[in-house]
């Protein structure tokens, strides 16, 4: 194992609060263990432009309360190439780093592997991501944040529905996930939920608003992730609105405000621990794992294990009770 | 001058946080006048229906912080005939309502007044919209919460936006009215905000983003108003990106989440100053006015005064200050 | 196993975000599985005065979003009497409840379990409590909601801190648990945290301010628990000055306002998990035990054990890099 | 009238959210007449430290949305002197800052108005001060602001009163102004409201709290201006509980966290508009006014005028509306 002496840190793919806590943790780790800490700007295409900045303990100042990214975040084609790798290694062997942090999601952690496995850099990923759609970590960066957000926007609709009397269908991230849908709908107590792993008939979802109708409720929610077999929350209300007529129907998109905010109190911890033990496994001659969190444990995970989609399931215990909850 | 004995009050039209607060001080400020005051549920509808119930004290406890209206809205056709207003009137006298508080925007004062006109009750509105376009007020009930509501979104866009150097159209609510528009847009510091009032031709538009883009700025970000002319935000967007496509963008429509929400300390504060005046100027044997506020000084103003739209006019020094923020 | 037919529910102790959306869980799951559901107001009590009633779905609407408890609390010694518990004893065979949910901290679960060991009532707890120090649970309720209220008031601190150069010293609650000093410390970027559960010398604290006052900080923030050695910020404050006067000095002291607000999106959904689970638990024979959560799994743990304060350990790991993230 | 090129700007006094707004008007007010515009750091210390830094107008991009001030504050006993204030202007001279924008509160002005009259240097004010104790505007910057972090505090603090039943006093800042208290008062419902401009004996808020423990309330709030004759919260609830007990008691002291957050909407588009108006006055030639807001409408008043004690009067309609709501 080779001394490392030089690790350079970045952010790829959607940002997620939190994001800047574990850089802050990421760069004062990385002091406190006497090594140099480089920052990578915009991910893998600062990598390929050597966009680079050597990082003191007052450059992560005042950035923990933050929401995005300081380091900047982009989509990279290149990066795709084996062209643009080979730049990208150059750019680091000439600014003399050795080793790497990488923060994001699925995107991230491909690249991240690859890259790793052709020129022999060790890597350490962090998951940020407010999908929660990684496995090796119960919670990825940014997703607690991203359902409270989600929560406060569905309280205040709710102010109105009431009202009114109602039917909102409030769209929500997640185009292959469906943590933040079904998480969103038990918090804030909706009628249905419409989930990208699990196929919802628009039949079943009118017999559950006739229940619901049934039972005179004030407000009625229908919270539908991006990635719903049934195209989104338009989609369903036009459906919905040519069999069920009883309500006076709205869709509410929230959209990108999921992916902002200061960081829960949640996410600055984790990502702070997470930050720390980057760092730390990096030092210990870890490579190709992901740093996650099981229970209180920080825990480490191969990136190969970590992108396996099959492993990852959805908590079906709350899907269960979110029908409960509906009684 | 009769003398008032029961009070019915109700809200109608689109609700506005501070509503329940209004409520409070109008049932409170009744019986502190030792006046029996009724509650009409979903406001014109309610009348018809005779949907009404005595309210005491207690029955306002820990509303004043509540988004919403307890006592419903509703869109009511049948008021608009001659017939509808000739049942809702009958209804309050076998109530023995002899005066009413109106909350709501226009169409609600429209109403109002006619009705005032042909029955002789004694009628004193309080506006209530988050749209701020009646005349005789400087600020009506819900405006200032969701400008809070407004802002906090787009901090929180801004965030994802700088992470990025994305350029994001934000469509923020008001059909003929920019007054939220405007007020967000100079709150957030966005770099172009377009107006129901204003004609911004699309090249105009550009040529502002030119300028930000010159400047190297990290986000940029465009206020839409729902009544702006080019069509709201998707449209903007589209007819941006044909002719500039310096910018990845993205579009985001606040939707109803700025009708809900805890009313703002001002927005709770001015709906207890309303409702307590509203009672007072009832008692007095004013009747056809709105309650406003002029500075820190409570006003009132005939309805039909408060209801031309030629008088309302947008915040001019504010339109020049929002170009001047963006040197 | 005798068949459960009423299950009665209350909250005891101090109050914590989240306990309402638990209440709620724990009457609709019992609906759902067809037994009867009792709300015993003011916990213990509320059994001794025969303070009940019983539940409908509708009964808990619209309360999963509210800080406090609906079913109120109270702390009560003479349930700590034998002739106490007798009379709740027989108030609850008088109104037919056959089993019991409780919802609380520490004293709470002493009382049900000892209660339960008596009387031999079936009785499942659920963790609420801002503490969390309580075993068997990686969270109770209301800890992260309490979390995010506490960093968002040193958010604000940290706003005129930095503006005047200030070092302050923010007290939080915690009389035996550092779990929120620490939390909030490391979340907030403290430069000290005071825990009950460390002796931290007044020298030692002197030493890490003048660190930071070599590094020329903004502002300065010392998160102190209230069960700290020292004797509370006031007393820290009037230490430090003794000895280092380099900054003004400023002391706050958060208060009761950690224990209110609307739950997280967090405590929500853990708080529908546990209220669940501990219902389901109760129809399939547990006693004496309480509802936790491990990691992502909802698991049970004996009350005795839960109590074992020898067990409840600091977060070793989060107070080590507290101090490196203050490098 | 000798024409302005170079305006210093600072911040003073107490530091007061939207101040940061206020700055960013100036410098692009200023950059957009093509005058120079200087940063002074630390208030009138700054001046006799010479502490300036001349200002782009992507000095203060991304500041609109933070509390606190860029600038920073101090307290400067030595301005107070001839000889500080001479240093003063020697430094400003070299400098070749030719007129003064002055943000703060009381001591800020006073200090504007003799440093003018000395120097003839043109001096503008903004009045940035939570306190709202100035005459010459509506509205001080941070005042809504702080209102709303205020109510947001003793809404948490009424769900935790609530659950126990419990009479809370609550101390706001405000030494010689009521008015944080009144407003905080009237908005969060509070059962009595102690002000620095009026006394209220301790029999006398015994008797409201008498009146109010009759109606069975679930909690009960009093709400206790820093300046209170009866000597703070601590002393309040010592005295109410020789002779009532009635009641569980608590107090909760908000302090400095009413001064952070980040700025409303209100504070953020007042700040721009006082902040481009100030500019725009010392370009009219104006000196020794402050900006202030009338309705909606942008005034200036001298500053002898705007420092008169004796002028500035309580709200005393909103003293009788706070009584009539507690009936």
């Amino acid at each position: 194992m080779i001394e490392i002496k030089n690790i350079g840190v970045f952010t790829s793919g959607g940002d997620a609060p939190g994001m800047n806590a574990a850089i802050r943790a990421v760069v004062r780790t990385a002091l406190f263990n006497e090594k140099k800490i480089t920052a990578i700007y915009q991910g893998y295409q600062g990598m390929i432009e050597g966009n680079f900045c050597e990082m003191q303990s007052r450059s992560v100042s005042s950035i923990i309360q933050k929401g995005g990214t300081i380091l900047k975040s982009a989509r990279c084609l290149e990066f795709k190439t084996k062209e643009g790798r080979q730049t990208a290694f150059e750019n680091l062997q000439k600014e003399g780093i050795d080793a790497l942090v990488a923060i994001g999601g699925d995107g991230t952690f491909t690249g991240a592997n690859l890259f790793s496995l052709e020129y022999g850099i060790p890597v350490v990923c962090i998951p940020g991501t407010i999908d929660n759609d990684l496995n090796g970590s119960d919670y990825t960066l940014g997703y607690d944040t991203a359902n409270n957000t989600v929560i406060e926007a569905i309280d205040k609709i709710k102010d109105t529905a009431a009202s009114h009397s109602r039917l909102f269908f409030v769209e929500v991230m997640g185009r292959d996930s469906g943590c933040i849908a079904l998480n969103a709908g038990v918090a804030s107590g909706a009628e249905a939920i419409l989930l990208p792993e699990k196929d919802t008939a628009i039949s079943e979802l009118i017999d559950m608003l006739e229940t619901a109708a049934d039972k005179n409720k004030s407000s009625t929610i229908v919270i539908v992730a991006e990635g719903d077999k049934n195209g989104g929350a338009y989609n369903v209300e036009k459906h919905v609105k040519q069999k069920f007529d009883y309500y006076d129907t709205k869709v509410s998109i929230l959209g990108h405000l999921q992916r902002g905010g200061s960081p829960s109190s949640f996410d600055r911890v984790l990502a702070t621990k997470m930050g720390y033990h980057a760092v730390q496994e990096l030092l210990k001659g870890s490579t190709r794992v992901t740093i996650g969190i099981r229970g209180n444990k920080i825990v480490t995970t191969p990136l190969e294990e970590a992108l396996n989609k099959s492993e990852f399931k959805l908590d079906e215990d709350l899907v269960k009770i979110a029908q409960v909850m509906n009684i």
